[in-house]
């Protein structure tokens, strides 16, 4: 989707998703964007002009319905179907990533776990046979893989994200600490304790 | 430390570090919000007036020091000191936490993992026994815990921050797919994996 609104703007709009999932799951059918600021900290102004990129979901006064905002965030975000995602590394994150829950019902889902130690290839991870990172290329190619997980050591990350890259995947959830560069129409994203925990700390005198 | 600088601004302070760290590790001394910005996929425009809310670090045209640069960060986030933290809920992720090698020379040591879980109670994760849940106050109180990483179901993690905050941690880095509610003063930053995805899958055609 070619777009002109801001990459913060769409940044957003998967935690506005789960807010969302979390009132549909108390079985709550009605919200506002006041309510949704309130469980977000974000101000109801701000969700309102975010939303509003999208069309308008909500009438002045009446609230969002809560199912129909739900389903029409999912068809922006493009998970109204599921999206089949590798994860590359079977170290302790790696492991954590094939057990997830968390991507239940939340558009994906995780096919297939690839590892270059040989005491880990053949291993079960969760069902997953950890597979060899030499058979990752035909398997991307034949499952039409977009999206991968990558949680190897810095020094690996870059050389498996051309990699993966080069065989067609397109966004990169990259859990190694570690920037990565990537040709344009491809898409990291980072998941860094660090960085969140600094961003805290910066608030805290310690 | 309280400020008027935008929040987003602070959330990308941690992101120049983690350039310039990796920048030093490769023994470069002198770097550019040209290079950065390449290296991060933000504008070098940007990146210098991020960094001027904080005074000058480069002149026109000689660009930054690496290391002193790497350092002020270090001072503006309040990670030149280490911060001990917390594990609660020794899950998969749990595990992958307290195996991090990630957070050394980062800021933070984990120096305790908390469950409820019985089976749990007692055995060891890389050299940290997991303790029961009803010993979190009494340790936070005696080592003036300030930072917790949550880790337990979705349906926990309110009552688990709850304490934590009762008992003086003012970060909370959550895991759980759910936002918790916090009050003024107190903040939390949120590891979903999902989040991530649906950002990228946002500008992905299926």
């Amino acid at each position: 989707m070619s777009t002109d609104i801001p990459d913060i703007v769409i940044g957003r709009l998967p935690i506005y998703l789960r807010a969302l999932n979390q009132l549909a799951r108390q079985g709550q059918e009605i919200t506002s964007s006041r309510e949704l600021g309130q469980l977000l900290g974000i101000s109801s102004a701000q969700i309102r002009k975010d939303l509003s990129h999208f069309g308008g979901f909500g009438k002045q006064g009446t609230g969002y319905h809560v199912e129909i905002l739900r389903k029409k965030l999912e068809q922006i975000l493009n998970v109204d179907t599921e999206w089949s995602i590798v994860v590359v590394g079977a170290g302790h994150i790696g492991h954590a990533l094939a057990h997830y829950g968390g991507f239940v019902n939340r558009g994906f889902r995780v096919v297939a776990v690839f590892d270059n130690d040989l005491d880990k290839i053949g291993k079960k991870i969760d069902g997953f046979k950890i597979q060899p990172m030499e058979d990752i290329d035909d398997f991307i190619d034949k499952h039409h893989i977009k999206l991968a997980m990558v949680a190897v050591p810095a020094e690996y990350a870059q050389d498996v994200a051309n990699k993966l890259i080069e065989h067609g995947v397109r966004g990169i959830l990259n859990y190694a600490p570690i920037t990565i560069n990537v040709p344009d129409g491809i898409y990291v994203q980072y998941i860094d304790p660090v960085a969140e925990l600094q961003h805290m700390t910066f608030y805290l005198s310690s």
